[in-house]
This record gives structure tokens, C-alpha cells and sequence, in this order.
């Protein structure tokens, strides 16, 4: 937690008995901590949305064993519950397995206390890892425009493409950041710029559809975005609109840079044709900010996710290494074992 | 006023001694109206905004000086005030000068009236023309996306883009509309969106950042979009957004049309570079729907216009005629008298 790195934010913290999560669905107007004492209690943040960000949920569900362990409770019930906090969040399952591998070796409550914390400190690792790499991929004073959260709030800490730039900010890479808002649930707007500011990163926030007319500006040399899920060719799916910041990116010669762990490379799914993307609630754009902003009757179309081909992709950057210009030879290569 | 062309709606109505007005501020929950019985009320329903879109405030602006003239009042004052409501609105000035004419010419309140009426049925008969050539470009069964709000609210009635929409959909061409919600200002969300509902058109709204992935999808054959100003050789400015449109349009072999009177072309700006884009308020993007969203301390970038080239414009339409793949040239030959 060091403010010369811009690295301040941690929202998952063991306190020895406990565990403290900061409460993201009140940012930025409060920050308020949640204190889980049991399995439940974490159960209810992850299902609730106190918590999300693929690793920072499974992380926060790893302490939830913990905390079950040492209360004597049922782990199975414990595994279970949690499990199905958010029944399709890969990351939860991914954190789960690790601690129910450790319960099946006779790991007691302090074995699994410490089993969770290398859960966490490997997570904040690997994004300090992927930090280094992709920052030494841009010329100092650069411009970079980001998307969605990709930042301490959605990790361990330090995060994925916000890591990139918190690296390239410290290393004098950076000289400012643009935050697209994110429309609709605005994780841009709420969480991204509220890791910026109180980070100290210049950054300013703009619509999502300002990011051409940002582009052609000169003003951004890198677009940096996370990933829900890589294919084997190197397609990515991520956050709805970072395709159409590819396609911009291309058009006006700015660099694309794709930041996540190795876990979020899957070999099994070939291309991006084979990524099924969740359509959402119409009532989530129908409403802006809690209050109703469309006429009664209207309907919308609503995709969570889209896929970014890899031939529009500069650079995927994991832990184990940089892929630049990804297909499916050079991932095959690094990712296919 | 015939449903079955789509177009139901008349946002300012002359009621032989006063000027009725809908309010756009309250759309879509509210549909309150606002009596104007004389200049000073139809300035402050310009200058706050209760009427937006440029030709709807310059017909409002000449019924104001129609109210003014029936009461004897100053039209020197009347003429000065209502200039002053938006200042740099281009075709308030152009309605006013034409007001004044009519007075230099000696007319009175009822000539007054015959010219407010002049103006305000040939902007919806320029309206009906566009539809028809704009519609006549489209393949039957055609999707479309649209942008910001370019309908009846902003015209006199039917619209520019909208009113393209409005006839290809009466004669069979469009089958599904889709409306960006136009971050932001919403006026896709709050008012393309009640126009299309209200008039019975298919159509489902997107997040701004959605439209590529919708391209993708085959569901859309056109962007239908109107201007804010046309320079000579064809390069656009229109709302914020519009270039990233055309951007992923020409990405997915999508066809772009830029819809507007033959009074937004500008040849005295040679091209969009010329064109000064305003910068707005942060506040209004650090804001959704009346409530904060961003942490304080933060800034953002709001441009509200941009401007698309030319070559990536398939056509421009106005009451003049198509103009196909637009250049210096042709644009020359059309407007350059």
C-alpha cells in the first residue's frame, strides 16, 4: 500500500479473525466496510454485489472457507453455499477447488487460512507481474484510454489493465489516463475513477462514445482492457464496447493491449465464435442512476459482453509473458500445455 | 397526423392566439405542455430548454415574434430578445432574419403569422422530402441505428434521421429500428425513444458502446443520423458518438446516412477541420440523471460534437437531393450557389 506507486486500494482484507470488504456498491459516494465473521455473512456479499471482479470473488470466498473452518462448521455446507453465490463466476469455482484440494490434503483452519492468502498474495503477484510487463510496452509520456474496472477493486489489489497503468504511471509511462464511463452499470464512472483520484492518477472520465473523437485527437497511444475470457486464437471477450474501442483503436493507428491472468485463457474454446455472450435485463439500461429515463413500452437490447478478434489486438499480456499479434500458433505455444 | 405514417407527434402547435409547446425537459415521464402568449414566455422556453433541436427552435423563435406583433409590443425588442434566448443556434438567427424581412417589408400581424406558418410547414415539408429520398435508399426489411434525437421533438414535425425512419418504415424498408441512448444527454434514451414507441416502430435501445457488436450481429444495414453542420466537401459535425458509428459502419460494411435541411450545409467551412468542436460541462457526465456518480475530485473530457470525413459518409440527404459518396466535388455542384 504504498502511495508513490498508486497502489493505495486494497477492498479484501483479512484481519487475523475476520473479514473486511469494502462495500463497492456504495462508491464512490461512501465508503463503508463490511465485516463477514462467517461463511454466510460472505455468502450474502458475493451474492449481493458488496463484492465483484472475477479474483477479488474468488478470493473473498476463499476467507469464507477460512472463517467456516474456524468456527467448526460444516465445510461441505460452507463449499457449497459459496459456491452458489454467483453460479457462473469461473473465478469462484477456480478459488473454491484450490480450498476444497487443501481441505482433502487435512488442511486444519490455519493451513486453510494460509492457503487463502496465497489465493490472494499470487493474485497480487501476478497483477504486479503483468503491471511490469505491459507497462515496458509503452513510450514514456503515453496517453492510454481504459475501460470497465479492471483495478484493486476487482482484484487482489493493484489489478489487470489498471495495473498496467498504475506500472506505467510510477515508471513515468504514463502521463494521463481516460476512463470510458461504461454504460450501463458505469463501472467506469463509479470504480475506475475513483481508483484514479485516489490514487493521484491524472485521469478524466469520458462517454463511451468520445473514445474516436479522443482517438483522433492524438491524445491516446494505448487502449488497456481486461478479459472475461481469452480463446485459443486469441479472440477476447470483455465488457461490452471494448470491441468497438478495437475497431477505433485500428482506425486511428492506437495500440490495443489486453491485461489478465493465465486463468482467463481458455484452450478449450477455439475462437471467439464459441463464446456465448450473456444478454442482460432491458431494465438496466431502461433506468439510469435508480430513476426511470425511457418511455413505458420501450425495449432494449442489452449484451454484457462482446468479443474483440485477435487480429485487432496489439498485445495480450499475462503473468507468464507478453503475446504480441496473438493466433493461434503463438498461444497454442505459451498457453497450450 | 396520421398514425399510419408513424407520426403522431407536433412538439410546437400555433392555436391561432397562442403557442403551445411540449415540454422536453419532462419526457418522457411527463407530457405537460407549455402556453406561450407572448415573446418574453416563448424566450424562456428557448433559453431553458423546454424546446431543443435546432429548426423546432427556430420555428418557436418566429411565433414569437408573432405573439409580439399581436400585442402591439416592440418587434426591434422582441426580435433582440429572442436572438439572445440560445445564441449561437444558427437557425434561430436564420428564422429571425427572416421574421425581420417580413417586417422590413411592411407586414403585419397576420402577414407575420402567414410567414411563422411559411417557415414552420416548409421545415416538415423538407422533412417528408428527405424521408422519401432517404427511404428510398434503403433495401425493404432493412435494420437501422440511429443517433440522438433528430425527430419531431427537434423539427416541426417527422424529422430529419428520424423522418428517413419514419418513412421507410410506412413503406415496408425498415423493419427494426435501434436507438444509441446518446451519453450524455440521453436524448436516444428520453426522446428518440418516446418518439418511436408513441408511434408505433419497432425498435429496442442500446448502450452507446454496444453498436459494434449490434454491426456485427447483421441486425443493422444503415446508420441514419442528422448534422449540425455540413462542410464543403461533406465532412459532418453531429452529436458526440456519430464518428464512432461511422468508424464501426465502415468496419462491418454498413452504410452511414447523414440526413439534414440544405440549411446546415456550410460552404464556407471547407472541411471538418474548420469546424470548432464545443467543449461542455464535466459536470455533465460526473452526473447521471440528477445524482452523482463519480468521486469528487474527478474531471472529465465532454465534447458534444464531432465530425465525421466524408469518406466515410454513403450519402447525404436533404430537400435538395442525395449526394452519393460525398466529396468537395459533388457537394460543389449541389450547394455551391
Amino acid at each position: 500500500m504504498n502511495n508513490a506507486e498508486h497502489d493505495s486500494i486494497r477492498a479484501v482484507q483479512w484481519r487475523g479473525d475476520h473479514l473486511h470488504l469494502l462495500d463497492q456498491r456504495l462508491l464512490p459516494d461512501t465508503e463503508q466496510w463490511i465485516e463477514c465473521r462467517d461463511a454466510s455473512a460472505v455468502t450474502t456479499a458475493i451474492r449481493d454485489l458488496a463484492v465483484r471482479g472475477a479474483p477479488a470473488i474468488g478470493i473473498t470466498a476463499a476467507w469464507g472457507v477460512v472463517l467456516a473452518a474456524r468456527q467448526g462448521a460444516s465445510l461441505d455446507q460452507a463449499l457449497a453455499m459459496l459456491r452458489a453465490a454467483r453460479p457462473t463466476a469461473v473465478n469462484l469455482m477456480w478459488a473454491l477447488d484450490r480450498m476444497k484440494a487443501a481441505i482433502a490434503r487435512g488442511a486444519d483452519a490455519a493451513a486453510l487460512e494460509r492457503e487463502a492468502q496465497a489465493i490472494q498474495d499470487e493474485d497480487l503477484a501476478a497483477n504486479r507481474t503483468m503491471g511490469a510487463l505491459g507497462a515496458a510496452l509503452l513510450a514514456p509520456g503515453s496517453g492510454v484510454l481504459t475501460h470497465c474496472n479492471t483495478g484493486s477493486l476487482a482484484t487482489a489489489g493493484y489489478g489487470t489493465a489498471l495495473g498496467v497503468i498504475r506500472a506505467g504511471v510510477a515508471a513515468g509511462r504514463v502521463d494521463h489516463v481516460y476512463a470510458g464511463e461504461t454504460r450501463p452499470w458505469q463501472q467506469g464512472a463509479r470504480l475506475t475513477m475513483y481508483e484514479l483520484v485516489r490514487d493521484g492518477i491524472p485521469a478524466q472520465l469520458i462517454a463511451d462514445s468520445a473514445a474516436a473523437h479522443l482517438m483522433k485527437s492524438g491524445a491516446v497511444q494505448w487502449v488497456i482492457v481486461g478479459a472475461d475470457r481469452i480463446a485459443a486464437n486469441g479472440d477476447t471477450a470483455n465488457k461490452i464496447g471494448t470491441y468497438q474501442l478495437a475497431i477505433s483503436a485500428r482506425h486511428h493507428g492506437v495500440k490495443f493491449m489486453v491485461v489478465a491472468p493465465a486463468s482467463t485463457v481458455d484452450m478449450a474454446t477455439a475462437t471467439g465464435e464459441d463464446i456465448h455472450i450473456e444478454m442482460r435485463d432491458p431494465a438496466e439500461l431502461l433506468a439510469t442512476a435508480g430513476r426511470r429515463t425511457v418511455i413505458d413500452g420501450a425495449n432494449a437490447w442489452n449484451p454484457v459482453f462482446d468479443v474483440t478478434p485477435a487480429e485487432l489486438i496489439t498485445a495480450i499480456v499475462t503473468e507468464r509473458g507478453v503475446v504480441e499479434r496473438p493466433n493461434g500458433a503463438v498461444m497454442q505455444a505459451v498457453f497450450g500445455h
